[in-house]
């Protein structure tokens, strides 16, 4: 194979986290699509694996109020069977009928203490009755007070909001080639002192083994001050680079991905945001470039920066062999 | 043109995040009033487009208050107009008139069950009324902790609360001149640690070409212990700056644009609080200078900062000649 | 005076955000009880110069709730005396009689619509009445989402709880002498990576005009790991402090204020906390030594850190004579 | 002693934050379970030692819950005993009865009021009954507020969930020896830039006293961009380190801590988080190496995370001998 023809020369970085034993940890480091490390854990029982908090906020938002729905309903269901254990006459002002409606009328009652609305229609009487009523609104509104932390914490979370160019390219750069991707922020938020990392992760054959070796890229610009319009992130394909002398096919086989990282203070939040994006081989074209994505706005004075642009890229002959076979 | 006539040698800031391309990207690069930068983006949906919890952060206070409001009349009248094709008997208690009469008591009695007022007067009869008064209840616990954040998240919102004289100044400085502007802290918080960046858009025709230039100014004192009294930030115009040999026509030409970033911690938010401000060319005074703003109280012992004189500068003729025709 | 007779040689510190002229700003430049600096602003009106949010969570706590209270009954007399207005027919339930009777029923209608208890004894009928109604308890929510709001902030806001000694002394330093005081937390908080600046603000005549002069001064230590007992601050008078040859008389005259700024990184609120202090030259005891404040518990195997012994310090001859008059 | 016949010519580290002298200050000095400093702190009065947002926000679940409970029965006891003793006629609406039967009605009564459930079948008259209950209701809105903030606080505190291996290890490491543990996030949170700083505290014997000495540990990897997998953390016993020429009996006799301190950025959270632990001389094993705690899952092409390994080591024969008798 290709990868064992060369020989990299550059210092591999150990600081990654992942593991360096090709046999133990193999396949796309990060998920494209959360950005999280591909990593199973197992040993830790259910209650301690998840920060049920860090899942809440995670949930996509249709999921999150259907949750919050059923949790309602089914605290009402279960308050409602124990008003009917307790007996429908202990709740003063029922509409007495058949057993569904009778139900029907305590899981009501349930819904009206757990809401804390209590119309009065119905209403508690004697000891048992008003004892869980007493518990079901001291519940409802503990409830709805970790509602309110929970919507809080949803909403505040600080995020990136950057969309990333669906390709990586290499570009032509300076007489030789580079690899380059863009992102752009694609909300009203403001990011400054944007900061950008990228570790390419390949697999080489080392001793007759199968490693996994982590570089870092340099990087033509890696700080910015304001993340107000697209970036394009270049790597230079240099002798410093570790896919100096790389083919499409070497990219294959050594299996590379490109993990991103980006860091970035967001004006609005006041804090730090991060975002982690990767791009494996077959997502990497092979002699592209960038269109230009922004352009003025004559009339307003104002740039236009147009996000369907982010993936536009034109196929270009590259002007040096940047891979001997 | 004056810009061409010169040559600047000294080397610009790639890392600015706007475009360097003249033709698509012109104009203003910072809106003065909300020191966001001038950029429109396309190609995103209105879903995405938006983070509605930075859109709500950022609204005027009166505005966002009659947006809850008019949110509350709108969701009651949708509830009412669920109530009322229910059918207004399936609701005891109401006052029964003509159609006006009847939707307004439908209004209230869903008013009454959306806050959880719940004065029982009205309340819910029968499976339909009684399901939605139940779910209403709980969208309106849920709204209101929805509201319950967004208040907190916007005056928990760390802000520097810093005010920027109207203009900068072309001012006398050791024999020769300096670009000056002033801060001041306008509120009662304390800022510490206070770092200052200025940036220098210029226009410059290259190869034929108007590019955007990006200077990073070098201050005689860019980082203060404490932001307690006024600060005067300085750009000594020496031969290190951008706009060494600069006249004011050369300012105006080159469209010149100092964009102002702050940094500080504030130590009653204990956060980051970032500003940015900026001034273009005609907001520059050529021969001036800043009128102090402080004096003691002797009485009290205090020092006064007079926030009236913030802009207050008196025209003085330069020492030396900062511009050769 | 004594400051004239010497040369203070080492750089002043330009940075520290106070003014240089002494007849601008004078008298000490910290509160000494909040940290805060002694200035005022003028020119900006009431409603834009103090940030409610600041000023409410720097509220003691008693006032705060006393002020919450105030607003409670504030409001419903308001509320009160519109459905007064609106006539007591309007309220459903109401046990009439006398006008002070009437208006504590309106009163009391107001209180359980603004709390949304609503009991339901008196209920609004009409539009007037409802529609007040309505709006009352949209208001009352409102405003508890508001209280809930600062409740959090208040509580949550991170802080440093350092107690500082006192005095500072002029202390027996390695066959010299050093200025030195203490501080130590005084919860349960955890403070890691403490960080110290001391500046040393004195008045000094230069050119016939008094001159406010700012000095960093070196530490022995300005950082440590973790803030778990006492820190003693040391800073070492040697050729390099401006305190060099000073006396007692000297820092009188020259009415030093050693203005000290603390850092650290609080592992509960997982945030920064900042905390300011100043010692006046009447504060600093000229030759004493702290007696330590720390003993070891055998019984219990930990340390016994005594907060009363803060300030201990006792008379001690200094070894060398640290100002020759 | 051992530890008196070797000189340790490193310099040890100053900046600790726990005092030298081991007649003052004995003992672990961490809480292995809390990661907090073994300290106790007198002289500061019971309201002022803990700051209770902290206490709340340290106390464990089930009890957090319990203390909700407790705090709402006694209020509610409180209130009613009020109720009762301005009489049970003010409260329209009570099923009067024996003087239990009474105290349970005005015990539900305030319980309705304190949560604003308000059904009105029981409501009050009259104006000290309608002023105590206006009073209840709005303090039982503060207090949810309380507890909403409290709830937030709780499951929004940034932590690390991190776990260490139970033991450190002496391993074999390049031909010598080296200190080895392990960590692993437990949870389904993200970390990046992990940072780990060990120091090393130990007694000698100086001048005739027993001192504590803190060392900085040299770290063969100190930072990592990603906590995905685990992480062994290796100090290399070489002649830069204080443990070099040392043997067990020296580690035991010299009352070796090894004080671990971990921060990193949780990227859920956005925000700084820390852990601590520490190693005592007796949970370190001489002459071990922890077995691989990771594999890739074929199928599913991730990597396994077994956190029920955490802690396996096998025990080895040290390659070279690490202390000399």
């Amino acid at each position: 194979m290709a990868i064992l023809r060369k020989k990299i020369d550059i210092q591999s970085d150990p600081n990654t986290g992942f593991g360096v034993n090709s046999e133990n940890s193999r396949g796309r480091f990060y998920n494209r699509t959360t950005g999280s490390a591909n990593v199973v854990k197992r040993g830790v029982n259910v209650l301690n694996r998840y920060s049920w908090y860090h899942t809440m906020l995670a949930m996509p938002r249709a999921k999150f109020l259907l949750f919050l729905l059923m949790a309602y309903i089914i605290v009402n269901l279960f308050f409602a069977g124990i008003y009917y254990m307790i007996g429908i006459d202990h709740l003063a002002g029922v509409h007495q009928g058949s057993v569904v409606k009778n139900f029907t009328e305590v899981f009501f009652f349930s819904a009206q203490t757990f809401t804390t609305v209590g119309y009065g229609r119905i209403s508690p009487v004697g000891f048992l009755a008003s004892s869980v009523s007493t518990f079901e609104a001291f519940l409802g509104l503990l409830s709805f007070a970790l509602a309110t932390g929970l919507f809080y914490g949803r909403f505040s979370r600080p995020r990136a909001f950057l969309s990333f160019s669906h390709n990586a390219l290499i570009a032509p750069y300076k007489g030789g080639a580079a690899l380059m991707f863009r992102m752009a922020p694609y909300k009203n938020n403001l990011l400054s002192e944007a900061e950008v990392k990228i570790n390419l992760a390949m697999q080489i054959e080392e001793n007759g083994k199968m490693m996994n070796r982590f570089y870092n890229l340099d990087l033509e610009i890696s700080k910015i001050n304001a993340l107000a319009l697209s970036w394009t992130i270049v790597h230079p394909i240099d002798e410093k680079s570790p896919l100096y002398n790389f083919n499409y096919t070497d990219m294959i086989n050594a299996k590379i991905e490109a993990l991103v990282f980006v860091k970035a203070f967001d004006e609005v939040f006041s804090n730090t945001v991060v975002q982690r994006f990767s791009y494996i081989a077959s997502e990497i074209i092979w002699g592209a470039r960038f269109k230009i994505m922004y352009h003025a706005d004559n009339q307003k004075d104002r740039t236009i920066l147009d996000l369907n642009k982010l993936n536009d890229y034109e196929k270009v002959e590259l002007l040096s062999p940047v891979a001997a076979q």
